[in-house]
């Protein structure tokens, strides 16, 4: 048995490689304890520590270096099908993780690579190499990966541009407009040209939605009506809803939505933990002939190309901004979680789980 | 002034059709006399008596025969912009109707012409030739088109096929499934080969779905959870459903949707005179990719020769049937209206008024 802590100092980084492969290596993972019923606690959650094989033909040893944590991830702790398999007791949990290769059976994997992959919760795993998604570190750093150039960008960008078919110059009202995913709407929005209004639940996040992301009008969902923010912001209406939240805020939004106006059901932040009643006005989809759809932005992983061809000169320009939040450890990724599922969630930007480097 | 009543007999209608063009025509109608707030009573309706004049170069005089009352006439009672203008107050209501030339001061419409208007609430009227649709009463009675050949059955033909996209092969749920609308679509459907469950709020609804419509399901909404209803008729669950309620059917039809499942939103019977809550799982709208779109006939008028060139044929050999509840004269319009906005309306398939003939 190896100490973890053996590793955790950045010149030993290369011993360990080479250890690697001499020996099984361990991993700290976090598992599923048990569902929670309603908001969940850190209860649900368990630590444990467990040996890795060394790395067959195809294979590859991979430490990660950082973890996403995201509010879809609430959904699969509960029982029940769903769209992606639930997460089981007694298993580590998944999600989008940026790592580094130390080990390979695979020439097309060689030790340094750096790829991204779905093995997060845990600081290192061994996987076939065709799991994995190599990333070109020297055009932007790992994390981006997890952030605007990742699955995060991707489903701003799949839910603004394919599923609401946000054309330029129109309006888009964007609710969670300072998290991960809307922080990235926000600004594929304003570079398409169009108007952009974001809610966020503190001044701090109005403060970046105006400075950094320049949308044309912030409001905190808590401060007034939201009905009432977006006439104000958008007198003539709304062509687009980007939707976190649901709850009062899409209530509001179909409200003010126009005529053949779209909206994309992207996640629901106001009724994770707890469900909450839907909006009063559905009527208001016949009248106005609204689309309301939802995705899933792993239907759509074929779209990424289109994506990273546009935000990489972009961020490397510094036309876009990859804002992150981060928290050190592995033992703080079940906190990042939960804080994610608040209304008052910490993070501004993508919220990053340091795990090493 | 002519008493309206000395036109009643049928044998002095070509008297009248004479007189029509010797002298100003009386007619009656139907206006709006007060805006509801909430539940609309018969005092929101006036009578009046008007002089109609000489049709002019290029315009018709009109008996109408039937008239429609549909339950979208109720938000057109509202104050305030809807995607219809709305009702004024002391001007007479509008609506679909069925009616024969009178006098013609049109070459293209000669007096005897059977027309489809859209000025219903009224005995007769004026109007350019060029508002009127001529209608074939060689292969259809007169009032299948304000029914399954009319508006009514374009409703069930777009909401099915161009906005749900349903295809042969597919299950889907109506609710409503014995109203004008609704029976149109349950016929619709099984006409491509659909499995079709429908909901009605009465007995004698349930045996017309079943024994006329043949649905292979049909169940009563205030019998037991809808949720059950739709889990016993549909295991492997529903690709598609045509929602003309909306609260709690609409809730359960969210439940039982397949991924990739479309809604297509007709109408919201359950809440046009109250609110009512949203449904409390919309977050499954983002989970299986759900698609709901509104959709209002009148933009789709252009696909009219499309439904007529199937129905037509399907009405004339019997396999469509347009079941019909009448009421007599205009003066029982308005609780004829009144009545399709309660949960247990009345009527069997398309209310109808009959107003001469």
């Amino acid at each position: 048995m190896i100490d973890p802590a053996f590793f955790k100092t950045a010149d030993l980084r290369l011993m360990r490689a080479q250890y690697a492969c001499l020996m099984a290596t361990q991993s700290r993972e976090v598992r599923l304890a048990r569902r929670p019923q309603g908001e969940p606690g850190l209860d649900c959650f368990a630590f444990a520590t467990v040996n890795l094989p060394d790395p067959g033909p195809g294979e590859v040893l991979v430490e990660n270096l950082y973890m996403s944590v995201d509010p879809y991830m609430r959904g699969r702790m509960n029982e029940g099908k769903s769209y992606v398999p639930q997460f089981e007791i007694g298993k580590p949990l998944e999600g989008g993780a940026v790592g580094r290769v130390i080990a390979s059976g695979d020439e097309k994997l060689p030790v340094g690579t750096f790829v991204l992959s779905m093995y997060g919760w845990r600081e290192a795993f061994v996987a076939p190499a065709f799991h994995l998604q190599v990333i070109n570190t020297s055009v932007a750093p790992p994390s981006a990966y997890l952030g605007i150039l990742g699955v995060t960008g991707l489903t701003a960008w799949v839910g603004l541009f394919t599923i609401a078919k946000l054309k330029d110059g129109e309006t888009v009202f964007i609710s969670a407009g300072a998290g991960a995913v809307g922080s990235a709407a926000c600004q594929f929005a304003k570079m398409h040209g169009c108007r952009v209004i974001a809610s966020a639940g503190s001044e701090d996040k109005l403060i970046y939605l105006r400075d950094e992301l320049k949308v044309d009008y912030a409001f905190n969902y808590r401060d007034g009506d939201a009905r009432d923010h977006l006439r104000n912001a958008a007198p003539e209406g709304i062509n687009v809803y980007f939707d976190n939240t649901q709850g009062l805020q899409l209530e509001a939004a179909l409200q003010a939505l126009v005529t053949y106006g779209r909206v994309a059901m992207c996640g629901g932040i106001a009724g994770y933990n707890v469900p909450v009643p839907g909006p009063r006005n559905l009527i208001q989809i016949v009248g106005k002939r609204l689309r309301l759809e939802g995705f899933i932005v792993s239907d759509h992983f074929k779209e990424m190309p289109v994506l990273l061809a546009e935000a990489i000169p972009a961020l490397a320009s510094g036309k876009l901004v990859n804002r992150e939040t981060f928290v050190d450890g592995l033992d703080s990724a079940p906190g990042a979680l939960l804080d994610l599922l608040h209304s008052g969630a910490g993070n501004i930007g993508k919220m990053v789980v340091r795990l090493s480097g």
